[in-house]
């Protein structure tokens, strides 16, 4: 925990742009989070053509969710999404009406990492 | 957001198949929610044979997430839910046993859209 | 619901594989929820490889996410998150550095199942 979730189009991201912007995230979160940089995960979750639509019309969507602990501030929040709406932009080119970013909290109580109960968030 | 993600067995649906439901959702939930359309998203995963599971055996589990901003009324969520049910039975085909839909909410400040911080629900 | 979603590298697992975990789940979750098996859904997301990273680096992230009702107390959450790790690592095999684990929690109005809004939960 943070778990990433970026879902996008097939070959919308290649091996590299994929790295590139798992790495982007992950230094990003841990400067911002003070947690280790192990405690990052990323995902990227393909759909194939004809699966993502945006006004009902079939689109190239780029969702990004991420389960966090709760216990951040409004403003640490606020920060790291406009972060993360430039990285995931920058990454994959998609118009400003193409992506979706939301934060998810979950109490550290109902999270695991590292095979133990996730602590309460040190800087709240 | 709304991010609408349907989660089902490769093949069960279409192009066509998908379009429709799309289109039913993004009609609906403008209505419902008076937001423009192009905040409306619907992502299609496909999962393989033998990758769902209903009461530990094998089946073609329909799963409906939809990530929405906190702040409508109980009735409003229970209204549309009730009717996406219905969308989503129609689409699939899928028994009353295979479906499951869950409403997760998330405060606007937490989610992004348009290069902007969502804005609070209007009709709250 | 609850929805069970395990999201890992494809070929992580094989069918036997799968069977057996999504039992081992349905198996726990019954026990402990007291609800009907035909509730619990359990659904695995491969991803291809190259789509998961820890700490930056490519790695095979094996993240499970439940979304249950809320209700329940703190400690059926944290005994729970203890045996879905166990289960988990039994069958993947991974390290401790790569399992994540987050249980995400829905007002029972918000939730539908057997095209019923859900009850609220008994033995809260």
């Amino acid at each position: 925990m943070p778990l990433y979730t970026i879902t996008c189009a097939q070959d919308l991201l290649d091996d590299a742009g994929r790295e590139l912007l798992a790495t982007g995230i992950t230094d990003l979160h841990t400067r911002m989070a003070g947690v280790p940089a192990e405690w990052v995960h990323v995902i990227f979750q393909d759909f194939p053509p004809n699966h993502g639509f945006t006004a009902g019309r079939r689109a190239d969507v780029v969702a990004m969710t991420l389960v966090i602990r709760e216990g951040r501030s409004p403003e640490y929040k606020e920060t790291m999404l406009t972060a993360l709406w430039r990285l995931l932009q920058e990454a994959t080119g998609a118009a400003d009406d193409q992506i979706v970013i939301g934060i998810q909290e979950v109490p550290p109580s109902q999270a695991m990492e590292m095979g133990q109960i996730m602590p309460d968030v040190a800087d709240a």
